[in-house]
């Protein structure tokens, strides 16, 4: 293996050549039918990434080549396939992509093979779903289990949750009705709780409580709330603990507990954020759409990890995709970037996708500790297409910043019901609305009236594949978490720690602690109610 | 009434004072328990806006002060109120305050009182909801109606689900379950409606169709596909015209239409990020949760429209909050702005500020349609603490970029289960989480390991009240309708017009008008599968 060097951005020879050429491509006159043809590279899943209307050419696109090799971009992901501590600052391996397939040779941890540990977690699964399913695991009172809710924040939450709503319409399609109708609590707030539970029927749920270090505030809390709630109803022989399994690691206080019926294992090694396709998201998706839904999913990740692993840009979706992500960013300076799929089933991906960048790569040190003088992350936010066309688009459009775009979108509905009205069917309405999008950002349209006006030149790339399965929402996925990966690695940062949420914590448990406090937060807490 | 003077915001004296003073507000030393007291701000619903850990001191607010009267933004209320042409693109008045209570003289139009107007759509409203609750009004095969579903999209849409959704605690705290269950579709996306439809009893549904002008492609697509599809159930005797009814303009090809139940109407006066409190949101809330909620609702934002009249920026906390924000983007250049409300029922509540701040404010001409050369409205996103404690929050302490906090909070959760866990209740958690983090952001923390180290001087407001009630709703609404308000009126831009929505709907039409299409046009469409 050679060498790996730990450099900044700014310490790079293809930087200075990007930030020098000084260039400005206009869209206007760059976009071309040959271009949108030529400029796609397909990844995992049938899906393919078009950089058509992204305002690069032959020659930023050669020195973004050159980039990703002084960085060593593949390289160390290869190092962090083959179990390499990536993760620094908390010591530890990064290895999400092994719980979709093995990349590299065998990575083990004190003696174990951990490619084998994380099969066996889902064979452990799915067993455990069978069983459920088919009512050898029922309820406390003996009636079958037909809701699963799931108890997380964070990662334990986003994530699942995002994909599970991605996938009901697929499921509804492939199924009929979904194994196991499901449910996420996430927020200390006691309405999240309160709203979910109140329409539920206690005996038929099956709670997942999912927390990594088996500590998290919010997790624990609302796991309380759930059984004294269950507890107040007074149903004869309803027993809380034998509706709630465990998804945490080996070593937390909660693993093999006699309060959970049973118990799912993840490792330090899944970054919360990354653990979606681990018991993290594997337990309910497996529990409401069955397991082969799942195996799908990890097998269009793993797809996307594959193409990953390409040294040419033109090839590598995710690379293209993080290194024109990271021009946009140094070169061009934009500090916002949206997130547009034209699919409802994304609604929630946005979201997640908003823990996993802005948590990875919203850092100012780099991976030795020391201070930072350039951008990192963008903030990232999104909605649906077409529901944001008539909201935030005004801006996007008009505003006096520039805010690049990343569209989504597929050529199949989800659901078969898509009649035709007016002259075309829904879907296609959908996607005319997006093809018009693209093209009325970049070209623009001149007016003699400036408030009609369309100065263009609006960069965007767009995602899109056939129709949105298992796969292709695996493959998905997997896209953005090695887009963040590669930008990471490019900015020389840590992605996977997450330092920056801790001093809240702290302070919190002051307030809590009901010691004398520091007069700030005092004073804060006295505004709101919560001290005398 | 004084003569209005029209000006852009580098035209006035205090905005260059503004810029000269070039003062940086180190919160570290500023933030005080005597500033946290004093720098708050009463409004409707008995919420108070605090501004204590924002960077401004007295000068500067002396100066924002006089921003406020050099603009004349109070005057400019004034005259909106009393029926001004405020919207001069499109030659309109801008009427939404009206619709909550009167705070000037009569505003009429073609001989008609418009407040007399408003609350006859009210009344007819409320009228129309007793028929339905009370079995008067039944479906068409003689079902009680249970369930009303908004067809909507943009501002028929994001307010109204948004408000909802945010009040559907304290309806469950109030009365039970509601009067008729709610639920929304917007996106032409067909997995949108199919979705929602797929668990519905057609016979007990009542769809609300909204849009203005009676043309929304989305909207009637839905409309469309809701009647195509409840035909295809061959239900003997459903006719899906007796399950619709409007909401519209009474110009409209939807208005009396014999396609629908009944209509109720706004006017073009009312736009429709500001249409919440209008017919638009109104059906929906009554329907739903009853004409007491709705009428709380109008009074509380009401509250908060009467605070906004108040000539001292010390006592409008509306005009406080613009001015900060007008300071935070043209002073200070943070583009983005994030929302953050500690409150699970207000999951959506950021979506709708993201249509009614950036859809009003991402403008690049002035009112008279000139260029400015000053940045105008930021990006706005967020989602509920402590969500995103787990989530963005990394970038927003630690991050390259500084990004200014809207914080909202409440002292009383909507549910009354808020059990004791460990030491304190689940309320006592969110807040203090949210106090924590007020001073998390704006302290930091120092520290030897720079990768533990927070650099603080991150700036945020609070908005905080007793408990998320109809009233605290409506004034939280209006507070920050009002707000964006003095914002256009400080840049010198109409915020109630939307040409940047207009180019994508006319490339939208040619492409499914399946002529010959310009070539990028054609080549998207082609590479998105729907043409050959």
């Amino acid at each position: 293996m050679i060498s790996l060097q730990y450099n900044n951005l700014d310490n790079t020879a293809s930087f200075h050549k990007l930030k020098n050429l000084d260039k400005r491509i206009d869209l206007k006159s760059f976009l071309t039918p040959e271009r949108i043809r030529t400029y796609s590279i397909e990844t995992g899943g049938k899906l393919s990434y078009n950089y058509a209307a992204m305002p690069v050419d032959e020659e930023i696109i050669s020195l973004l080549q050159d980039l990703a090799e002084e960085q060593q971009l593949v390289e160390k992901y290869r190092a962090l396939l083959s179990g390499e501590i990536m993760n620094t600052g908390e010591n530890r391996k990064v290895l999400h992509h092994l719980l979709r397939g093995q990349l590299a040779g065998p990575v083990t941890y004190q003696g174990r093979d951990l490619r084998d540990f994380y099969i066996s977690q889902q064979k452990r699964i799915f067993d455990f779903a069978d069983k459920v399913h088919s009512g050898e695991i029922k309820g406390s009172t003996g009636k079958l289990f037909d809701t699963v809710v799931q108890i997380g924040i964070g990662g334990s939450d986003l994530g699942p949750r995002a994909l599970h709503i991605a996938l009901a319409g697929y499921a509804y399609e492939t199924f009929g009705k979904p194994r196991m109708n499901a449910r996420f609590i996430s927020n200390v707030d006691p309405d999240d709780a309160n709203c979910i539970l109140h329409d539920l029927d206690p005996e038929r749920c099956l709670f997942i409580i999912v927390s990594k270090s088996g500590t998290t505030q919010e997790t624990l809390t609302n796991r309380q709330l759930v059984i004294e709630k269950m507890n107040r109803r007074g149903i004869a022989g309803l027993d809380p603990r034998k509706h709630m399994i465990a998804v945490t690691s080996e070593t937390s206080p909660m693993a093999g507990s006699s309060e959970y019926l049973d118990s799912f294992f993840i490792d330090d090694f899944i970054g919360g954020r990354y653990s979606a396709t681990s018991a993290v998201g594997g337990v309910i998706l497996t529990l409401s759409y069955g397991r082969e839904v799942f195996q799908s999913l990890l097998n269009g990740a793993h797809q996307s990890d594959k193409n990953a692993l390409e040294s040419d840009i033109r090839k590598n979706a995710s690379l293209m995709d993080a290194l024109i992500g990271v021009y946009l960013r140094n070169i061009l300076l934009y500090p916002v970037t949206a997130v547009l799929p034209y699919s409802q089933a994304l609604s929630r991906f946005p979201a997640h996708l908003q823990q996993l960048d802005m948590e990875s790569n919203g850092k100012s040190v780099n991976r030795f500790g020391k201070p930072l003088n350039y951008p990192t992350g963008p903030v990232v936010f999104g909605e649906p297409g077409t529901n944001g066309q008539h909201s935030f688009y005004q801006l996007l459009h008009q505003g006096t910043d520039l805010i690049p775009l990343q569209f989504i979108g597929f050529k199949e509905p989800q659901y078969s019901f898509n009649p035709e009205i007016e002259g075309s069917n829904c879907q296609q309405k959908l996607i005319a609305n997006l093809s018009a999008q693209i093209v009325a950002f970049a070209m623009g349209k001149d007016d003699s009236d400036p408030n009609k006006k369309f100065p263009g030149n609006r960069p965007s790339s767009l995602i899109f594949g056939e129709r949105l399965n298992p796969e292709a929402l695996g493959a998905l996925l997997a896209h953005f978490e090695n887009k963040i990966m590669f930008q990471g690695f490019t900015w020389n940062i840590n992605s996977f720690d997450q330092e920056g949420v801790q001093l809240g914590k702290t302070l919190t448990r002051q307030i809590l602690g009901g010691k004398s406090l520091d007069p700030l937060l005092e004073k804060y807490s006295t505004l709101l109610g919560i001290r005398k």
